[in-house]
């Protein structure tokens, strides 16, 4: 179930395989009592990212929701490889694969300097909002996507 | 990368297959302005339930920690099936698959009523809280865990 | 500014003086690095201890916004006296204030066994969902409301 | 018993009145079902706000900690003056209040362009890190307060 994704997209751990990247510093809310960044904080940062490339390339999110769509999270995979502290200053590099019919994926490399934070990849559908049907990615989905990675 | 780990533990659609349940309900302040539950919501959900679940086997995370460990989150892997609004009640089942050397999993299904909402893996690594060191997870989590799911 | 609301309600420390109480624990999430529960975790309790009770009192909030209506918070106040722990069991204790013209407010004590954690004062309006116009609330906020307190 | 802070400090509606600003952007996961940012997700956007004038005067909060100290938030006041939604941009204004005896207060003017979104207080004791008991703020919380406003 959870391993018919488990084949398309693999997150490179260098950060010029990404098109993008955003910066967050991780806020004390977002700590812990293990004294370092909670785990779902991490999913806050990956949309961040993923909403800053969308406007980027001229198709911000707000303007996907005005014209009666949304991009829901179908899947979300994270691999933590080290902690982020308060105030650590996290670069998020991301890129979208090709879509595969009615869904899409994106790739996250969280770096910390040089350092691997975390790795991810989230999986997207094309939602009519009125009615939540899948529909098919729009062509600048396919565009603004990374072919190879 | 992230495959690896994908070949353990398949989560059940089956409440039957899970060993514990808690129950959650959803909070206003965890749904986002698409009228359903933020995909980041689940996370605190799951959480919770695998605190529960060690709370009843007699492990408390409190204890854990008091005696010097952490239970890190190394992934998260998350399948979002329909969607949880507010004010629903849901099931989170969940169960401890045996380790396999540092590290163990925990599988979770989310129900409403019949309706599988969500399923879920997390890994996590048993850790020395002075040192960050991974170490064996104890005996009782093998005792804790479910052989075959 | 924030001295005309003040004059109004004054939440006891005495938990006789609430019609109404629910139950949280605290979730690992909802601590910080200081190891206590982060400030901010103490607004969706405050949130789930009123919307149970609308539930309670047979005007569930789902029926509201399902009517056109939304209970805003216009204004929150929190006295934080000790700190929360996680994994600890919190009765969070509610009275609605009666309402005077536009707005209400609800009065919070939090206790931990006998010890006040919190006591807070959210203020809401009543608006209409489609416009965001504050309407008078309607007469069953004054029917549960607490004249004395 | 909220009463006592009610003297203090008003804060102002005028951009000016504060030595500092910061900008966050609404997150997607800061929203809620009423499709705008709940009002739980101001307050970790009061404490970057904080946070940030702290490192801009040479005192970060990491040090702080490192020094065994811990600034606990007491009390917190918000005012929601109007909503804000998924994507805005907003200046986040504060200063900090003199302290008197043991505690010191911070005012914060949340602006979206010119429309002031929230005003809001918070209320701050300085606490070694070991015992949790207060402690005088040390000096430059003096020299880096506004003193008239």
């Amino acid at each position: 179930m959870l391993s018919a994704v488990r084949t398309t997209l693999e997150p490179s751990l260098d950060p010029a395989a990404y098109p993008f990247v955003t910066r967050v510093r991780v806020r004390f809310a977002e700590t812990d009592a293990m004294g370092v960044a909670h785990h779902g904080s991490y999913l806050p940062w990956l949309e961040e990212a993923r909403v800053a490339y969308l406007r980027e390339t001229g198709h911000p999110y707000t303007a996907v929701r005005a014209d009666g769509f949304d991009i829901a999270v179908v899947e979300c995979h994270v691999r933590y490889r080290a902690s982020a502290l308060f105030e650590d200053e996290l670069a998020v590099h991301c890129l979208v694969a090709p879509p595969t019919g009615a869904t899409f994926e994106i790739g996250y490399l969280v770096l910390r300097g040089d350092e691997a934070i975390a790795t991810a990849v989230t999986v997207h559908a094309y939602l009519e909002s009125a009615t939540g049907r899948p529909r098919r990615p729009p062509e600048w989905v396919r565009d603004i996507s990374t072919a190879s990675h």
